[in-house]
């Protein structure tokens, strides 16, 4: 299976392209919505309120409401397109955004809103995961994806929650109180004009036994790969992860019951790279949002110091609207390895 | 360019096939040989004492000293096969090894040292990334690789090292006085019979601006898939890492200095997921080493428990041997994505 | 470069994304939408009279007239779509479709004018390939692409024939005599309800030496490849072709002038799988359309026999609308290797 | 599933790595080297005298006689190496050969035998074709490939031939009196220090339905472009091929029985890209061997005319020693088809 997407923050529209997915499978497209609203800006108060209705068009690949086996193509225009609020930042490089490496690789850019580089192109990736994550439910894995940490706000409860917990509160952190200290956390940063980083924790369980294949594309590389390819993602731990460093390997190793599941998942549900039926479970580390309501200094292309002001809606903690991102590039990547298992059977 | 490995760890031999190697590069085999001594057993008295001369030899690819543009093979035969010491082991699953996860995917394993999942495979991307360094250096690219962490003896300088400050000591760490805690901490946790994790540093310095794709193949998400591919790795993380999640955008942001650099490197390098032309670097958690020189209970393939005794001559502390491996992912995948970026010049 | 299409005859629309196609390019939108034009059904008197506008959108990749380095992706709308054509086909296989494979390899199928296996998907192919070619043009690669059999008649002259020859009649033939010839006896078939084959001759000039891999991924391997996705496609022959198996080495080989270019072209501007700089020449040959206006005997999804009518609007012969999409497949494996061959020098 | 091959014709060594192939299937070692001896130069009195044992041996992959779900690696040492044969070769572009596109490509050469561009390298192809070919074969999938044109002699009977009839005479051509004449035509060719082409069938039966994708990976183009990376191939054609230019839809459509099966096989068991479950027939063209018995005038690489000798010891017809390349090849990539269509069902 293979996601293609494509599509700027401020053309005519995102979306994308799903290669390889099982035929005679029914889609819900109220659930795919339901994904994509998760993600939208405008959610609730302590995201950004950019207005943006981001509605779902597939246009091939669905025949009588089930996959045909043919590429599944969809498009999400982009509709709440305030071009004229990035004009100032035709010239400017922003900081810590991808404006200078576009420019000097590509010769050009799309400058408005940061064009290929916006995190709007996860749009596209929530849609195809939505789709991903459905086969995957209907064989049984379940998903429990949450925010569990926002600046030292940290929940250490590593529950498999389920998502009405995880909904009730627009931080989509499951623990009401640790929810409530992050939603201040959050409305206090913003009030400064600043931003904050957070973690995404996701848990996979029912995940069959002999997903991942043993050397380079081990199961927890291609994850790996997929969390750190979404924006803003600076590290990505399983299981232990860097805990295991000051462990020993007597306390580290997970010992076995006698039914093949082990007492302690210190290894995350990986072993050598391949499911071992334990649930899979990971951290991603999301560093503060590099667009920030005050002002900042930088430099033009000509490399002159200019003064970049605060402007345009945006979010002052990504992880909340990150959470079904997050859940969309783990299912895509499951399906693809379980597809793979499949072929060997 | 694309490595493909082969091998068992008591099979016949290991090794592999570079493609898209260029030609006309001079291959300096005492170099490629050098690194794989690096990652040998029985170099130092802190690892293990396994004895195996690990000598390459090269197949394919390259007349009269210099790469042709054909595939390179090469292969190193497995000497030291002691077998018989992993007979106890035929029906057994070690906790916390591939045992287990091979079994159930296959439906059959080679349980002779661990088979494909024996760590003993990292010798053969070892060869590549040695040539790819090599091809690398002569661009002007420069590595700096080493031990900053062993359970939680730490060291926060993290400067650019140079070689031989890296190899002054048996730990791989640069700071003469911190590789000492380590040594000690090794050495007395494998008194214990047991083991501990470490942290693997890697910083990468003029890497030319460009190198990445902007979407699902951004350097750092290759890089990660790279270094989580590597036996032992928990987890990842680039230049501010997890530490970002609790600092603030303001402090976060990496301001322009005139001539495009920048003041602070939070970003790690890279941008966007294209290299910014500042040092790439990164921080990979190796958990403790799961075979223990102490018993311990498992079970075996009819789910009866089973009591484990420790035996055979194994690592206590995997990362002063990770350290050649690091690099060479490091270097096998930046010169994948350097010979991209040439071709859209 | 990759592309990536999707689509069905009848759906919402077809369309495709181009991945990797070098930035600071300027796309002569008008020059496009004249190669789909060529492709486009109703244009001349001996082709389908279906009436589709066949225009296309560019959505993203474009940027003030030039590629930007991402994703370019287009959508052409399904217009003409008189769906209730094939409800009479609903659960009838007709005969040299692809109804009965898709049918029972994915256990459905959108059987509205043939679905996904319909020929206009290679309408994405033609604009994808038109950007390719321009691309290729700019380097100083030429094409000449023509019609050079229908049924018998066949064209002897193999020169490198303008495009405004070409383009001078319906049929292609840049001989205006054969042309003739061609188009009385696409007409004469069409009157007794039946359809006849075709073969379309590609020469490519000014293709730099040093193009294609030299074991799978032969130039000629993938440009075969190209040609045989193509629908209707039943064989491919490169220079000499299948009269080269009746030819002794001596009147075969290609001798050398002193400048490196050969006396002959039996090789097809290929040797060893990489271009040699002689004009690359290939013909491909497609099998008579299956859609006949007369009544055939078939089966249905329940194994019963049925007759089935000669209904809609079809080709009698597909060789002159195939001769962009041969063109465009052959300019996107081209520009591909080009890359790739960029990337090594 | 995916084969990687190395090596040169005057290397240390040839051969390749077998990844992704299923585990737990056992293979017949005797049965690979049965194949590779079909390859093998010096077999009978028309193919060329070289000596080679060309003994093929496993590196891994394969424990307990099984296969284990790893890299199945091997290799061929090259031992018949008259290098010096060569030497007279060392600044000469033979005619016809891949060693002035080689030199342009690379800027270098191994000039001894041709180096990676000789076809020797197809003994890698036959080894990891012979383990497809005998999985395929459990499966109930049977070959039947032979020689059915030597020069213009040509077999017109495209029955389904048993192996012992290919095998009964050194031609490999089924019927024993055109065997005779295409023998006769080979050595009065070899007598002449000349060559000649000819043509391989291949006939696959029992092919479950549905094998092949509907767009870019149609079976038979993946087919043919793994015939047309095959040494000296210059064409490939599906069921009618060629031929089907002259025919009339209404000759050429197969209609169907009852059971699914057709009247007829103008399609060559291929509709749409994907397998109709009829057997799939192919002709592959190969053009007179390159290499002469004979003076010819070439150039060096000063851009000088030389007088070539014709020495070494070679084959004036290459059809016989390439039937179980073809049938490799064929078989390479049906297994991967194969595997593709068990992970979607």
């Amino acid at each position: 299976m293979r996601l293609t997407t494509f599509g700027e923050s401020h053309g005519v529209a995102i979306g994308g392209i799903i290669d390889g997915f099982p035929a005679n499978f029914p889609i819900d497209l109220e659930k795919v919505q339901y994904e994509l609203d998760r993600r939208k800006p405008g959610q609730s108060a302590i995201v950004t309120q950019r207005k943006e209705s981001d509605t779902v068009q597939f246009l091939s690949g669905i025949f009588e409401g089930k996959t045909t086996g043919a590429p599944i193509a969809f498009s999400i225009p982009n509709e709440a397109q305030k071009s004229a609020d990035y004009d100032h930042l035709k010239d400017v490089f922003r900081p810590s955004h991808a404006d200078y490496t576009f420019e000097k690789k590509y010769g050009t850019r799309d400058y408005r809103g940061g064009g290929r580089s916006s995190a709007r192109e996860t749009a596209s990736r929530v849609v195809a995961g939505a789709i991903a994550k459905h086969y995957l439910e209907s064989l049984g894995i379940e998903f429990s994806t949450y925010v569990d940490q926002v600046g030292s706000v940290r929940l250490r409860d590593t529950s498999f929650f389920m998502h009405d917990a995880i909904e009730s509160n627009p931080v989509r952190c499951p623990d009401a109180k640790t929810a409530e200290r992050m939603e201040e956390l959050i409305r206090e940063v913003r009030k400064d004009g600043d931003t904050i980083g957070g973690c995404v924790r996701c848990m996979i369980v029912n995940v069959p036994v002999g997903l991942g294949e043993p050397v380079f594309d081990k199961l927890h590389a291609d994850l790996g790969k997929a969390m750190l390819s979404i924006n803003a993602v600076k590290g990505v731990e399983f299981g232990s992860g860097f805990s295991s460093v000051e462990m020993r390997g007597s306390q580290h190793n997970d010992l076995f019951n006698e039914d093949g599941s082990t007492q302690t998942n210190h290894s995350g549900g990986i072993q050598g790279g391949i499911s071992n039926g334990m649930p899979i479970e990971f951290r991603v580390a999301f560093k503060p949002v590099a667009t920030l309501m005050q002002a900042q200094t930088s430099i033009n292309q000509a490399g002159e110091k200019v003064e970049l002001e605060g402007k345009g809606r945006h979010d002052a903690c990504v992880v909340p609207r990150a959470v079904p991102i997050v859940e969309a590039m783990a299912a895509l990547t499951l399906l693809d390895f379980y597809l793979e298992y499949r072929a060997r059977r």
